[in-house]
């Protein structure tokens, strides 16, 4: 497994991107309607919000996954089309089959995916044509992956790619990808608006079973304020084009670690490009009774407002740490305890034992490694700090 | 039951206190050592911290309550005595040590209580030097009453007090308090630091019933910033200098509803004067089909950073509220889950009712209703804003 360097979204084969701008975003001309066709139909799998409010665009692409006829995706920025009631329902499924006319394919092989504003209805006239417009653009070039990524962008400075070529019992296969993040970033089983192709070939419910497995170890570990959004989706389509199967238990097995992989390569992006976000900061815990109580641990240092606050300082508070683990829920044992700021053991036996991890917590990258002295478990939380422009941002933000 | 304007923690019978400055917080010249002295032994009730990283003089505490034979409770702010090991639990011990040698009791008849940084070993001889000063200042007055509450502080703007006047079985009894708070609160079973006086005439065990109920209903209630601290810890000492007994089923139902009140009285305070906090907000959700479901729902409202930065600035988002309710984890009806702000329904039946409420978000105190459809279960959270002052306020606090 290998990620290309500038690899995108079409970087697997058997696909085209393509955008519009069409106005629902309030900055005139930004790109705002993205499109994912394959060329023939392909497999797709996907997760979405655990939010009960989950908006209409997840409430359609729910019906459709897994499956082994989607045609694309026709994805806006600027509206999320949640809390919308019947409306937003019936608009879901007109912009699938706006594009599935176009295709000359039915409205239930298109998936459709919104973010923006919650609570306005879709301005349909506008999408519609902005469908149509993107449609024109459609192409299989790096430029278009580009203009496609940064037309899903709501409040990201920066958009967000990836790519890896995979091997798989011997044989080359890839896997594309985008994504959008920035704020209301804590995903639970699926996570903000994601799209992943692969020219693999793969059966419906093994495409489900590796997405499903590479969100929970990657997308589901990320946190940026611990809200978890109404618009969620992650999809991917497997167009078969390199005519590389992927079946065995040890090729789907290969498979899932590079869709991991990528998916990683993009948590890094969204989460370095949270709301303000200035730097990041990677909690791993180890020693835990269960992969669950491992979890809970490295989320209560991660969503901890002190540690993120300390982070944005990059202050080596140590006491914030410990005491978001303290009351994590976290089976722990307090004399079994470590923990450590870069490679500085800054906690043990109940005890402050270094005080020079500053320089390590002024990094980039901020890596905190936290044994339980429990188990054998372990889990890793990636995020952000919590800084004045955050603040400044979302109090700024008006409805 | 009757609030008394202007009482304080020796407005029941029974108490002096006294207090000292003795260097242990960084401003020179700040009292730091409190004390609470009951005229002869009391009962003893209290409830402390769930966090695992307990500090020391809360594990000294804990072997002391439910007691009868307590003389008085030494406080001391700047340092939290936390992880501080072995060491750590010889200074608590110590610290009520030098208070019973001064009252010519065991030390088993003093409570301790620490607040400040964590990870420092007590400066024992300042402490004890305080301690003694102290004890020289102890008085049954208003002012030694507020020095008190000065004394405890922390990063907290003003010192909090509270009293009330109980009638119990037609006889006049009286309930005192005051607590710090400011940060790192979140409490769970306790909270921060919190002492309380009566001279009613409790058993032990009823105190305790008393208290942790009112702790439930109050303290445990409230979150300024979800972190929730190694030192919380509140205190009740019943002196029975009133002589008025509290026995009976109904007459401890009326002491325990005026000791929620105090400490209510109290809440409002602490998160009033949380950390770079401009207003309040208070979460109230009702139609749940559990209590623990309803405080779910309140709780992710109320800790929910976006929706902590739009009180912040008095932006009616109700799309965030709704974000949250959806991914508390509480059973709701989508279609019977309303929102009202101040007096504004803005949410009913899956979609956005109104958008008049900027008036009710930009209030000193904002109310936040919630029904559920589900249930009769019903619960309440108070918190404050998220602001840029507490950003940096906690960035620029270095270890």
């Amino acid at each position: 497994m290998t990620l290309i360097e500038g690899g995108h979204l079409l970087t697997a084969e058997g696909f085209r991107a393509g955008s519009a701008a069409c106005g629902i975003k309030d900055t005139a001309g930004a790109l705002d309607v993205a499109l994912l066709v394959s060329d023939s139909p392909c497999t797709v799998a996907g997760v979405f919000t655990q939010n009960r409010f989950a908006a209409a665009p997840v409430q359609w692409c729910r019906r459709l996954v897994p499956g082994q006829a989607a045609r694309g995706v026709a994805i806006n920025a600027g509206n999320a089309n949640a809390c919308t009631g019947e409306q937003g329902c019936r608009d879901a499924r007109e912009t699938a089959a706006t594009l599935a006319g176009l295709l000359g394919c039915s409205a239930e092989s298109i998936c459709v995916a919104s973010t923006g504003i919650i609570g306005q209805p879709l301005p349909m006239e506008r999408l519609r044509e902005g469908v149509r417009r993107a449609h024109e653009s459609l192409a299989n070039t790096a430029e278009s992956a580009l203009a496609a990524a940064r037309a899903i962008m709501t409040t990201d400075r920066h958009p967000k790619m990836a790519a890896a070529e995979v091997n798989v019992s011997g044989r080359k296969c890839r896997i594309g990808a985008m994504a959008k993040g920035a704020g209301m970033i804590a995903p639970h089983m699926a996570t903000l608006l994601c799209f992943i192709t692969t020219d693999a070939e793969l059966a419906a419910e093994d495409a489900q079973r590796a997405l499903r497995l590479s969100t929970e170890r990657t997308l589901n570990r990320i946190t940026i304020d611990g809200d978890t959004s109404t618009n969620d989706t992650a999809l991917l389509l497997a167009s078969g084009a390199s005519r590389v199967r992927v079946s065995s238990t040890g090729e789907l097995a290969a498979f899932t670690a590079a869709l991991s992989e990528v998916l990683a390569e993009l948590c890094s992006r969204i989460v370095a490009d949270g709301e303000g976000a200035t730097r990041t900061m990677q909690v791993s815990v180890s020693g835990a009774a269960t992969e669950q109580d491992a979890e809970l641990a490295a989320r209560a240092v991660a969503e901890s407002q002190l540690v993120k606050c300390a982070l944005y300082g990059a202050d080596p508070n140590w006491g914030r740490i410990v005491c978001a683990l303290g009351y994590s829920g976290a089976e722990l044992r307090v004399a079994g305890t470590r923990v450590t700021i870069g490679d500085v053991c800054v906690f043990d036996g109940g005890m402050l034992t270094q005080r020079d991890a500053a320089a390590h917590m002024a990094a980039d990258r901020v890596r905190v490694v936290v044994e339980l002295g429990v188990g054998r478990a372990e889990s890793r939380v990636l995020t952000c700090d919590l800084t004045e422009e955050y603040v400044r941002f979302n109090a700024e933000y008006h409805t």
